[in-house]
């Protein structure tokens, strides 16, 4: 599911390209925002997929509730191609905040779902495994926390400047990677 | 095949708002059928997921006809997309009707094959897990039974009111949703 | 990779209906061959992948010039999609022969593939599991032998009616799962 | 993902012949380009996928930092449908040397970043099996290495010569095949 939506990113490329005047070399600088928008997404979505690879393989058993939550979560993951096209079209027109608080919302509602899923899990240990370290567990509780106010403060910023907010969100991504590069395991 | 599915559904809400005129604001509203058509067509994708893993559960062995009931069963799931999107696009229009019993039909497709691949694993228990618990596949018979006399109702709604029978698509989604999450395990 | 290319197909008629003009009803009749080509195409993209699995289940180990001609083989099955949408949308008008001669040396080249996969793999049981039953190896190689020349009758069935030979593409494929069902395992 | 992004490349035929005139025979012919290219890029994520298997089959854990540069190879090798279908479309035209150029990058980025993972797993055995065969970790290393430099002279070519550039492309692939499939295992 992660992989298809990663790969899906690629025809809002195509579709940039294919709409454009001009010569063909002219075009393919023209859109850089959306190879922007592509790398952005494709690692935003590969931290999810390496994070949900973490929750997974903290979980014992499923049940009904915890599925359904994680359809839910899938829901706004498979969403994401939507808003990174929006944005790579309008970042520079009119329709930039419009663009910005799509993108924004869409990220809220991903890290909501993370949260519920997660927090259905651990709860207790409800589907945990029984020899679940704590302390992985707790960090993981930690470290998915703040994402959804992170991530709405990074989307509010769009109301007064929608670029820096697109800024915030790459930046969002960058520090995830080489925070967990240098410190994860 | 379900993930597939459910993942090129995005692509019907992109359509969507690449053809729209004016503002970007105005038109990522104006197509808010897209997005309750593209929630309710995921949630049902992920539930008949869930179902058919349940089945598959109770299953120990294949033979070349279930394959064969099964590719029938993909064959109407990977159909989903297209009947979402005409929903999306036509129910506030003169084509309201066409599309609810275009949704409606393939829904009731999509039920008669499931029971079909569950008969004839669980017929005589011919398919099924030496162990598998009665109760689990009696279960399964009588939940599935009535799906394609469900969706059928809704669907001739459609003749007398397309609005109704869309929303009664999302009832039927809601309720299942609601009551595996309270019922189920 | 077979559910892919399967899902894929519903594209082609999604195409299909967006260029249509008149009421909804009219263009969801009209486009009836665009569903007979899905339906076409997605069973026979659902026999390769039974066969496919038939030959995996008989073989042990790969090596390089298998992984190759297993390339040879998907590249072929991920092609369908494209001469189906040329059948579906031509078949009515001045492009029928062409349309259907496309499909045809698509299935040509793919029973080809298939049979060089399992010739390579079969042969002097050179990948084939120690314990491989004869009588189900040579019962594969008796099944995929025909295979091209099947395809290729019906593919030149289209110089005097393309109609006629999509109706042999058809038949090839419901015949082949009638028999099947009743005499495979 | 190889099997998506593969997949995906029959969507830029698609494209190709639905944007064409005149009747159908003479479209099909005139975009032979599209299935060269279809072809080329088929084949070379197929290679990309066996080589990709071949590390995974010497490595024995993963940590953060290797699945983020996994990320960074899988985001180069989803992009190759965008520049596969810019050399298709735009080789007979103005466009050429950047269609070139861009197709020529990304397999330049994609052989890096193949360095780039293959090194920090293998450098100091970091996260390779324990009984992995000295021999197979070095001969995989020579394999590589020249990667980015043998696709940097092909795409250079392109600046005296796109079509040069491209028949390049196609030979390092025809010519990989071969050779693995003579002297591989």
């Amino acid at each position: 599911m992660f992989a298809i939506a990663a790969t899906l990113l690629i025809l809002n490329v195509d579709a940039q390209v294919a709409g454009g005047a001009g010569d063909l070399g002219d075009r393919l600088t023209h859109i850089w925002p959306s190879y922007l928008a592509y790398a952005l997404s494709f690692v935003t979505i590969g931290i999810m997929w390496v994070n949900h690879h973490t929750v997974m393989a903290q979980i014992n058993r499923t049940d009904r509730r915890f599925l359904f939550a994680n359809i839910g979560l899938l829901l706004c993951i498979a969403f994401v191609p939507f808003p990174t096209r929006l944005v790579a079209e309008h970042i520079r027109g009119d329709g930039a905040q419009d663009a910005a608080l799509a993108y924004g919302f869409t990220m809220v509602a991903t890290a909501i779902f993370f949260n519920l899923t997660w927090f259905y899990a651990s709860m207790r240990g409800r589907l945990l495994q029984p020899d679940a370290d704590p302390a992985v567990v707790s960090g993981l509780t930690r470290a998915y926390l703040p994402g959804p106010w992170i991530y709405l403060a990074a989307t509010l910023v769009a109301f007064a400047s929608p670029e820096a907010s697109v800024v915030l969100f790459l930046l969002i991504a960058v520090i995830y990677v080489v925070e967990s590069s240098l410190f994860g395991s």
